[in-house]
């Protein structure tokens, strides 16, 4: 069956002497692992946990999280790992939504307890001791050794399996109902472009609750081990590839570029490390040509994909980077890449019609790893899943080879005088010049236009920039509709906890004022 | 959607350029080949077939069949590639369980449709070229280019996609129903194993109409290419595997010894073959030694499967082929390998009770592999499918890390004075006597025992055997109610298509006297 409990079971069986978790509090086998989660399930199940409730966890990164997520799995309990940098209201509201029955808490969290967020669960919080050298008298550990193991549960594919709250770039945080089979289904579709080995190490750096973290499912099926970054910085990326010897790991665009900067990258040792996966946004030639030469013999993957499809829907593979980088097809670096097996993908109109190559269209797919839909949003569920297809929401281009190109978040594009903008290809000529560190593009109402081009940068430190410069800047490289004429420069701009800027946050800033800087 | 059309659409599209059949009347790319296949459909939707029907084909291993089963899948028609060694009666029957409303026939086998296997169907045959230098006056390549191109039916994962009979080792052929999703399935969990790759050129050596001919899927999936050998003989698979620059094969034991032993082997560049499947049985370690030798840079990697299970069920890597070649763990190259990613196994006893570790029992499986049953026979399927489980009536027993050995046809174990023997046991050490070339053992009814075992050998050329010999060999190796103490020497033994010794048709031809050589 393609189920995760499945699949733990079989990597216990096969690879049971294999390391399974590589941390700096031991090394567990598989065989030690998997006795550890039928633990960790006994012990939610004796706080009352049945299969079917949902349960929310609060932690960054580490073992003890994966552990207590296949615990669910193991008795068919549903977790729900919640984004720690939420406001406490937002973290509250997901609780209630999911109905979490219990939340796991890093003790790290200790004071989100007094808060709002967690007291109407007070009584069924778990504590989850940090690790490290932290002082602790936290009482997990001693609880998971009193317990006996609890008999696996079988589960069916189409259970659900996992509750991951996504959305927030573009609205209201959504439930996300991923399946055993989904998930399972995307481990087996990677694999012809990871190639995964009961060798491999991967270091989980995103955090968990972002569904990039299913990206180690499918090492996981191949015997491999894992490791697990509490919190992302350039030096701690770095030593841990040394320490723990990962294999690979996915980082986003801007990861990959701090980790390049850092002073720790001269004096680690990355010659373990061979496989680098980015998402969320294409990487410039040179950040790329940076990365192969300070990872050494590295492969360098992009991938695409959403919550919604468990997650990845499209690869660039290494291929394709060095024939990009060796002139012959510069603009494959801009693509995402192309559909990975056993996901179907259509370009098209508002009509659901497909639109011919080359042209821009609203992305829809199907395929064994695309969810069922939102928990509690019947309307948004049929909407967005309408005739057998996820409607992603984003704006994309597939050329004859099928390489996609990301255009825009279909909220994000722009409609001024009755032209579709990009705001993905006017941010891409604002990036050219020197003086902009960031940037992002929205639309603003505008009685003549309908909307407006307004630009938000984060200026390069010791560079001086404004509205004239800028327009002239971009008078040569785009046409004039697509030039911004209003400014705001800013000292930073919202993002998510992958980096993504926030735009509906951006826009509510701008409208209210209270983004900080003058409008130019 | 899991589907093999919605396989070939994808890659057609994103390989479209790249080669799909490499043959010796040319070569096709993905967009040329599914041309054909689009044509084809259209052909045989003019002859009548329409969606849900099945038609037949009987052929030697061509491109041209794969074209049919594709077109058919195309069209949404169900393929039904019969074993032409069968009697005319023995396909005639397949052709009329399985309601075939057409057959295509490869012109080589122009006089069937005298014999009464076609007659009733003599209207309904499409004659398929054999190709290469052989003189045809056969309309189906202008009947091809005349057609237009039927469009893709989409189908469903649950669809049938193809009928293959089986059961020719142990009774009266059985149609296995073979869903879209089952034959993916495999091909995504082979993936792990095969790692195939767009570059990859894939060489059918066994006949289509087997089930290991689905080994093929993976690599259209990675985007790679076919050739086709029609029938094998050792130098046509050594100067095929030369001419189209084959990297991946599957052989059987018996195929590989006699290839090996050709007097083309010294002259036939072999640099391209970089991965080499073998099933149906293991193979003693100096034939592996030969083989790395003979084939040089080449994977090994040995499969068990069934035609219910799309068709692999377990893997033994080259890892340990080398594991048990460096004196390691030497009876490694014993088992089957172990179940692939996907695969659910579990071996019990007649009660369907998990028998333990290390233990003797059925073979029992379950995965998205495993096919709903057989066309036809509710009973047979109720049986064989009970609680969810494929019963393989293979006798097994696996160790603590999972490894898989084969012992025996559950039919083909004796019974002997209350003792299982199994014969694979047996005939392992009569192989071990330099005399024996061949040999099965099976039981026979005795008064005493119950059964009583029997050996039919084969003797080496020159050697003199006796059932004294024979008998005082065995003495010292299996205990004593393991040794055969009636013998028959014969000139050759009953075979599949795929070289398995058929012990229903031996026990058939000792019962009724047909076995040539006297009883000793």
């Amino acid at each position: 069956m393609l189920t995760l409990t499945a699949m733990l079971a079989r990597t216990m069986r096969l690879y049971g002497e294999r390391p399974a978790i590589i941390d700096t509090e031991g090394q567990f086998t598989w065989s030690e692992f998997t006795n550890r989660i039928a633990r960790c399930a006994a012990l939610l199940s004796n706080r009352g946990i049945t299969p079917g409730n949902r349960f929310g966890i609060l932690s960054r990164n580490s073992f003890r999280q994966a552990e207590l997520m296949h615990a669910g799995y193991w008795l068919g309990a549903i977790p729900v790992p919640v984004n720690y940098r939420l406001a406490a209201a937002e973290i509250k509201a997901i609780f209630q939504d999911a109905d979490c029955q219990l939340v796991a808490v890093e003790e790290f969290f200790f004071s989100f307890v007094a808060d709002d967020c967690l007291s109407h669960l007070s009584d069924q919080i778990v504590w989850i001791p940090s690790g490290g050298k932290q002082k602790s008298d936290c009482q997990y550990e001693d609880e998971l050794q009193a317990t006996e193991p609890l008999p696996l549960r079988e589960a069916s594919e189409d259970d659900d399996a996992l509750l991951l709250y996504t959305g927030g770039t573009t609205g209201q945080s959504k439930g996300v109902r991923l399946s055993h089979r989904n998930i399972i289904a995307n481990a087996f579709q990677l694999s012809f472009l990871v190639r995964p080995h009961h060798s491999d190490i991967y270091l989980h750096i995103p955090p968990m609750f972002h569904s990039a973290d299913l990206l180690g499912t499918t090492h996981t099926i191949a015997g491999g081990a894992h490791a697990y970054l509490p919190q992302f910085t350039p030096e701690a990326a770095l030593t841990t590839i040394e320490s723990v010897r990962a294999t690979h790991a996915m980082l986003t665009p801007t990861m990959i570029i701090m980790t390049l900067q850092d002073a720790a990258l001269g004096r680690t040792d990355l010659s373990s490390f061979r496989q680098l996966l980015y998402g969320s946004s294409p990487m410039a030639a040179e950040w790329i040509k940076k990365a192969l030469d300070a990872f050494g013999d590295v492969e360098i993957i992009q991938a695409y994909g959403l919550t919604e499809t468990s997650p990845i829907l499209t690869i660039l593979p290494m291929a394709e980077h060095e024939q990009a980088m060796a002139g012959e097809n510069a603009a494959l670096l801009q693509s995402v890449g192309r559909p990975i097996p056993g996901v179907e993908m259509r370009i098209v109109d508002d009509h659901d019609t497909d639109v011919p190559i080359d042209a821009a269209g609203e992305i829809i797919v199907r395929g064994a790893n695309v969810s069922k839909g939102y928990l509690n949003r019947p309307d948004e569920t049929r909407i967005g899943f309408r005739k057998g297809w996820l409607h992603t929401g984003d704006i994309g281009r597939m050329n004859e080879q099928g390489y996609l190109f990301l255009l825009d978040r279909k909220k994000d594009m722009i409609i001024t005088g009755g032209e579709n903008v990009y705001s993905s290809e006017v941010e891409a000529c604002l990036y050219q010049h020197p003086g902009v560190h960031e940037c992002a593009v929205v639309g603003v109402p505008d009685d003549t236009y309908g909307e407006a081009l307004l630009a938000v940068v984060v200026t390069t430190p010791g560079a001086v920039l404004t509205d004239t410069i800028l327009i002239g800047h971009c008078r040569d490289r785009i046409g004039g509709y697509k030039i911004p004429r209003r400014y705001r420069f800013v000292d930073e701009l919202p993002k998510s906890a992958m980096n993504k800027i926030l735009k509906n946050e951006l826009r509510r800033m701008v409208s209210t004022g209270g983004c900080a800087g003058p409008e130019a």
